[in-house]
C-alpha cells in the first residue's frame, strides 16, 4: 500500500540528503524524442549507456523507458540495470524524478513536485509534459515508498542541499514567472523548508549563460560536503559566464550556511564553448512548440554537472583541452571516490548533462 | 540485477506451487480494449475493480495497466492496490502473465513462456500480441526476480498444479497444432516437467464447450488440494457440456497422481448458459483479426474459474438460480478460507472469468 501523505516532510522529520550522502540507487530515463535528440536519438543512447554502466559500478541503476523504447533498451544495457517500463515525454530524470528524503529512523519517502517542462506555455521546452508530470506518482508505486504531493512546481536541477539544512537555487529558475507566478519569495522557502527540511536558502541571481532550464544550480555550482562548494568559473572577462560565476562566488564566499559556517568555495575550469555544428542541428526533427536545436548555438557546457555515487563520481567529458584539470580537480576534492568521466557532448547537445539525467534514491 | 537462467527450474530444485499454497500478492492487468470489452471497457474496469479490492482483502495486489489508463485505474482502485504501469494487449494475466516457481531454501525464479494470444494467426483472437508477450519479462525486472525463458507456447490458464508434481491440462489445448505445432506429447511432457518441476501429467481431451481458449483447464477444473479436484457439472444431457465433463470425470476418477493417490473428484454445477445480449454485441468494436462478440453467442460460464487467495476464495457469481449452491459447495470444498462471490458477467463476455484475469505470485 502506497500512501499519498497530508503532511509534510519536515513536519515529519524528514530531510533531503546531500547527493554525496550514502545511496540505495540511481534512476534515469531512456532517452528517445527525436525533436530533441539527433539521429533518432542514437548517439544519445550511446552516453545514457556510458551513464549509465559507469554509475552501475557503484550503485544499482534502474532505466525507465517507454513501451516503443524497451526491448532496444534492455539490448543494450548489461543485465546490471534494471530496466522499468515508464512512459515519459524527454528524459531529464533529475527534473521530472522525485526528490526522496529520509529520516533518522529508517525510513525513505518521497516529494512529487508540479513539473511544467521547465516553464510551460510561457518558455517551456516541449508540450505536452503530461507523462512527465506522474512519473513521481509512478516511481512511488514501483518502490512502495509512501508520497508527499507538493503544491510548487520545481524541478530537481534547481536545487541543491548539504543535508544539514542548507539549499542553494538560483532566483533566476524558482522566482521565474513561469514556474510560481502566484507565490512570493518568501512563500517558496517557506515550501522548501517544508518540503525538504531546509533552513536557509542562498539564492544566487543565475545560472550558467544560455542554460535553457532558465538557470538551474546544477549546472553552475554543487556541495562537495557540508561546508563546501564547486563553482564553474572562467576567467576570460569577455566570456558571458565571467560575470555570472564571480557574481555567485561572492555571494558564496559572504554566505553563511544553516549551522553558521562560512563557505570554502572551489573554482572549476570551464570548457571552452560547445557550439552545436550545422550536423549537429540537421539531425533533430523540427517540430513547434519543442525549443529548437540551431547551427551555432552555444550549449551551457560545465562540468560541475556530474553525480556523486556511492564511492564514486561520474563526470562529463567534452574532449576539450581543460577536461584533465577537471577532472584531477574532482579527484583532489573527492579524495575517497574513484572519479569517472564519460564523453557527453551527446547529452549537452539535448540541453542538459549527467547531473540532470540522474536522480539519486538515498539509504534510509 | 536481474538474471535469464540458463538451466531449467526442475534441474535447479524449484517447482510451481500450488494455488491453494501462501502467496505473496496477486498480479492483474486493467481492461482496456474497446474491441473486446463493450462500452470503451467501462463496465469491465467495474467488475476488474471488485476482482481486485475482493483479493486485496487476503493478500496485496499489483493492477499493471497501460500508460493510457494509468490515472483513470489510480483513480478507480482503492490506495491498497498497488498499481504500475505496464503495456498490453488485453488483461488476461492468468495467461500472460509469468509462472512462478519455488525451492524449499526460500527462492523464487519466474518462468516465460511464449504467447500467442491463443493460437497465433491460426485461431488466435487478436493481432498483435507483442506487448503481452514481454510481460513475464518486464514483471521479472519489477520484482527483481530471475527468470527462465521456456521454449513452449503456453498460456498460465491451460495448467492446473498440485505442486506434488501433478499438473491437468487439456489435449484440446496444449496438443493443438496452432501452439506448439512441432513438438509432441511426449516432448511438450518433457517440457512440463523441466519447467513446472512435474512428474505425471493428467491428459483430458477437452476443455468447457465453446470455450474460445481452445479449451483451458482452469475453466473445467482445478485443484482444490492435492489429491481433491472440482470439475464443472450439469446433469442435463442435452448440453454439449454434459459430455465434456462426463468424459472429464470418468479420466479423473480413474487416474493416479503423482504420488500415486487416486482424485477425489467434486461436481460443480454450471450455471445456465451465459448468452450475448444484442444490447452487449453492440457495445463492442468490431476489428477485424479481433474475435467478435456476436448476438446469441454462448460464452463458457463456469463457476471453476475462481481465484484461491490467503485465507479466501474469490469466486465468480452470474446471478443465477445456481450461484448459491455453487457458493455452499466452495465454501464446503475450503472450510479455512472466506468464500467471496463477485458478480463477473462483465468478464465472462470478454472471453474468461476471475482466475483468468489473475496470477499469484506465491511465498518463497
Amino acid at each position: 500500500m502506497v500512501a499519498t501523505l497530508s503532511g509534510t516532510p519536515a513536519r515529519d522529520g524528514y530531510r533531503m540528503p546531500g547527493e554525496f550522502e550514502p545511496h540505495d540507487g540511481c534512476w534515469m530515463i531512456w532517452p528517445e524524442r527525436t525533436d530533441n535528440w539527433r539521429m533518432g536519438a542514437k548517439p544519445a543512447e550511446k552516453a545514457f549507456v556510458a551513464v549509465a554502466e559507469a554509475i552501475s559500478r557503484f550503485e544499482p541503476v534502474t532505466m525507465c523507458v517507454s513501451s516503443r523504447q524497451f526491448v532496444n533498451a534492455r539490448h543494450k544495457l548489461s543485465s546490471k540495470i534494471r530496466v522499468i517500463e515508464l512512459s515519459n515525454n524527454d528524459s531529464w530524470m533529475r527534473d521530472v524524478g522525485p526528490t526522496f528524503v529520509i529520516n533518522d529512523k529508517g525510513g525513505i519517502r518521497l516529494v512529487d513536485w508540479d513539473f511544467n517542462a521547465w516553464g510551460g506555455l510561457e518558455g517551456g521546452l516541449y508540450f505536452p509534459w503530461d507523462q512527465d508530470d506522474l512519473i513521481p506518482r509512478k516511481v512511488a508505486e514501483i518502490t512502495g515508498i509512501d508520497r508527499y504531493k507538493a503544491p510548487l512546481v520545481l524541478e530537481g536541477g534547481s536545487i541543491h542541499v548539504d543535508g544539514e539544512g542548507t539549499l542553494i537555487t538560483t532566483e533566476e529558475c524558482l522566482l521565474n514567472p513561469n514556474r510560481n507566478p502566484k507565490l512570493s519569495r518568501q512563500e517558496i522557502e517557506g515550501l522548501l523548508h517544508d518540503y525538504l527540511g531546509v533552513e536557509k536558502i542562498i539564492w544566487l541571481p543565475r545560472g550558467c549563460y544560455n542554460d535553457e532550464t532558465d538557470g538551474h544550480v546544477d549546472n553552475l555550482c554543487c556541495f562537495v560536503r557540508p561546508g563546501v562548494v564547486l563553482l564553474t568559473w572562467t576567467d576570460d572577462p569577455d566570456d558571458p559566464q565571467h560575470e555570472i560565476s564571480k557574481e555567485a562566488y561572492e555571494i558564496l564566499r559572504s554566505a553563511t550556511d544553516a549551522r553558521g559556517r562560512s563557505f570554502e568555495v572551489h573554482k572549476l575550469h570551464q570548457p571552452a564553448p560547445v557550439i552545436v555544428t550545422a550536423e549537429e542541428a540537421e539531425g533533430v526533427d523540427p517540430v513547434e512548440g519543442t525549443y529548437p536545436r540551431k547551427e551555432g548555438d552555444r550549449m551551457a557546457g560545465s562540468y560541475v554537472n556530474f553525480y556523486i555515487a556511492n564511492g564514486g563520481v561520474v563526470m562529463p567529458l567534452f574532449n576539450d583541452p581543460a577536461d584533465q584539470a577537471a577532472m584531477a580537480k574532482l579527484k583532489e576534492l573527492f579524495p575517497d571516490r574513484e572519479v569517472v568521466g564519460v564523453y557527453s557532448r551527446e547529452i549537452l547537445l539535448g540541453g542538459g548533462n549527467i547531473h540532470c539525467i540522474t536522480q539519486q534514491q538515498p539509504r534510509p
